[in-house]
């Protein structure tokens, strides 16, 4: 593509060079200048343009340091709601590691293990050629904080926590190391490709600590923004949590977890909670969903009952577009931007079409009323 | 794409008020089209045109009257079989909800549910812009229709049904809504987009109904038809079955549906039976099949031993092409239509890869004597 | 896109035969020349070009003759290594069916059924337009061959094989047919499609063959290699074990694989290998791998932490292409090519992020140190 356009530049240069001015110069050029902007906005299939990304980061470090009052700190926000994008070169966040009492359908009460106290943690949302300043502080051994969250008398573990952002490109040895409890971590990353990105815990077992709870979203859009316009954005989060009964409440079934086999599949945290209370829309509108589908183990096949996605940007990067879908198939640790209109006044459900899981509690609804 | 048309055309408008007339004109007006046209041919990166798109419909209507003699009505057909599209703007199709023991494997009868007494339901042809006029009777209740199939003297139960096209864009809680027993329900939807959609009960629980059989596949074509010329077309569902014996025929094992462990998994409805009688093709014709995955819960890798997939296109619409594809790998509520060339004389077995469901059903053949 | 380039040629002609020759003709040809390498260069929507495809091949040929001392011939390579593409129209190659002990983790010694005494079998790697000419010898019965791999006193068993190539397209009934132990197949097939395609062993149970080790990977490249250009290649291929212990060696456990249920996965047969010892690369370097998913059952979603997928080619062909992707999710019987830039000095582990499957074995890593 690139050679295609030198030649079109070298050709317009030569015929300036002998003299070839006046109308047929000028009618000429815009064709040139039309054909070159076309050939720009067509797909390039050589290598990206990568000269703009920002690979890696000063090595992170590690502090000790009491405990903050808040447990977040930056423009964050709770799936659904979405945050603003701050108007910065450099976006600083913090999201505590905690452990808590959540409570996934009603009275049933999980031993999560989070990232700001929610199932999932915030949401975190960028323009690609931002860097995110980050830090968590393991708060685990935090008895104040956890207590509270207690019901069944038993304390919570300490424990070894850490993040890794899918959105990131830096050493994970240095910067998604884990760290004890009271530490917090320090370190940067640069968001080089727009997208939908998952950020979990990456202490081993891996799987443990994804399952605990320990899971989110980061937005990162296109530097000029999404070629359309929506009405409405909203966030969904899709999990699978495997339990076990212990006294009042519930834990971890590895065993559960091991075999895929999940007790509840949800939509940002909570078994079914749009059906009772669903998302907002009116007739017409055209909504964005940000889709992530954090696993730990299942696929999600997302679907809006009553409505066709008329984009799905794979991994929400708008060059990866399929269009018209009843459904876009994600793996764990894969995402989709889905965008649709509201036809007509009513409820849209909206479920992950392997209807076990449906019924497991990925469902919910959007409604007009 | 459009402003660098704009543009172009704008450009050429100019030229002629000009008077910049004569050969050079006709030239350039030439180069300019050609331009104008290869821009509309390409993939457009903006919205799409939705601007003959139909969103919902007139309320649906239920009444009640007689059974009807026949289960079906309309230009319908059964899987493998593609009907023609009708040459009208509506198109009027009912298709019964009816309950009866289906032979899913020799000597294997199980007590379904379905559309139109067949597992999956009949195939729906329509082209986009065209309305379907669809009616449903809930004949859960007709011991007349349904004695006659029973093998094991129990009475088939009387269930609320429904019906919920991926096809429309219409409010799901009006058009898809349950009807008792006796009763009919009349609405509309029309095709907005092009594609292989999946029809089903949506009647809770979805998760029983679909695994008892209610599914089948709608195909939109594009208002222009496909862009290939193919020699022969087939429909394929690909379905679930998960079973528990019960007397002398099988009913639907719930606990093995929720965990996503089938008995049987099938082309269209019977295991294996395009294995002992293939389908019919001949050396160097092109094949195309519409391949719907209903589920209700697990993906399938779609293969065709001996052949690779020369086109794919994701959710039936030519816009999201892969090409020379060894599978395609399709959600629960997902589909593609493929095409293929058949190499030479000889038997082209057609599987899902994820080899256990193939070994329980979803095995098939194409051949050429 | 053909009739734009026809509309252009005949207009380029036309000009010619009227006498439009001089600098005018000279600019124009330039312009329309331009024009034509651009339609050419863009994505065809239509039919491919099909004309150079090879359908079909001579009959397969069955023969008897002594073992030969090696298992393998020709220009393979064992993965994560890539063999040379050999520079002619036909390439011979030989892999022989044998059955060996294979250690698939630490102490847990396997009853494999490989392709050249591996499990994955040797990677072959050709140019669209090749030939291979195959030859494979079934060793089962060759007793001197595999005593010296027993250690549990009992005999393996004598068996029938095949092998099915997907980058092939000839007729399965002939050139994928079983033979029995000490029989010897020989059959050819021309490499019609770029990508990266599975083979395996073809011979009932196919779940069986598969599970027991009789998987592998075939490169195809284009016609006029890769658009872009690499530091490094590797093969991964990934694939799922069910074992039960007999004696003191592991065999399949045949329930447990018509379950989906794993007891390892890995990459490149052993699980977890590259963890203690990484595979190489240096900061900054960009990194192609090749990822076959063989399954049998279950999909990867193939995640490399630390870095983004910059390119995805799924099942390997370039036109393919999703960039900026976190993972990459496959069928079982599905690939992608990948491509990522190592962004500082670190270790990069690389996974499927079903983690599960993670924990299971499907874990390694990539190291700049």
């Amino acid at each position: 593509m690139k050679k295609i356009l030198f030649t079109l530049l070298l050709h317009a240069t030569a015929c300036m060079w002998h003299g070839f001015f006046g109308k047929h110069f000028m009618k000429y050029t815009l064709s040139l200048l039309a054909l070159a902007v076309l050939l720009f906005s067509c797909k390039d299939n050589g290598n990206n343009n990568n000269d703009n990304m920002v690979y890696g980061a000063p090595k992170a470090t590690v502090t000790k340091e009491p405990f903050s009052k808040e447990v977040i700190k930056g423009p964050l926000a709770f799936a659904p709601a979405v945050p603003a994008i701050p108007d910065a070169d450099t976006v600083d966040i913090k999201m505590d590691a905690t452990h808590k009492l959540y409570e996934v359908s009603r009275g049933v009460f999980y031993k999560a293990w989070t990232f700001g106290d929610s199932v999932p943690g915030p949401v975190i949302r960028v323009r690609v050629g931002q860097t995110v300043r980050f830090s968590m502080t393991d708060r685990s051994n935090d008895t104040l904080h956890n207590v509270s969250m207690q019901m069944n008398g038993q304390p919570l573990p300490n424990m070894q926590h850490s993040i890794d952002f899918h959105a990131g490109m830096v050493n994970p040895e240095d910067k998604y190391r884990s760290i004890f409890p009271g530490e917090t971590i320090h370190f940067e990353w640069t968001a080089n490709y727009p997208g939908v990105f998952m950020y979990h815990c990456a202490t081993p077992s891996v799987l443990v600590h994804m399952a605990n709870g320990m899971i989110g979203m980061v937005i990162v859009e296109p530097k000029d923004g999404y070629p359309t316009k929506v009405d409405r954005e909203y966030a969904i989060v899709q999990n699978e949590y495997y339990m076990k009964k212990q006294g009042d409440v519930y834990v971890l079934d590895t065993a559960a977890a091991k075999l895929k086999q999940p007790t509840y599949v949800t939509f940002n945290g909570k078994a079914g909670q749009y059906v009772p209370r669903p998302l907002k829309a009116k007739a017409g509108e055209r909504i964005r969903m940000y889709v992530m589908n954090v696993g730990p183990n299942n696929p999600t096949n997302f679907h809006v009952i009553g409505t066709i996605l008329d984009k799905v940007w794979l991994d929400g990067n708008p060059k990866n577009e399929l269009v018209g879908m009843q459904s876009v198939y994600l793996g764990p640790a894969s995402s989709a931007i889905v965008e649709f209109v509201i036809p007509e006044n009513g409820t849209y459900p909206f479920v992950d079409h392997s209807f076990a899981n449906a019924e497991m509690g990925a469902s919910g609804a959007i409604s007009t009323e």
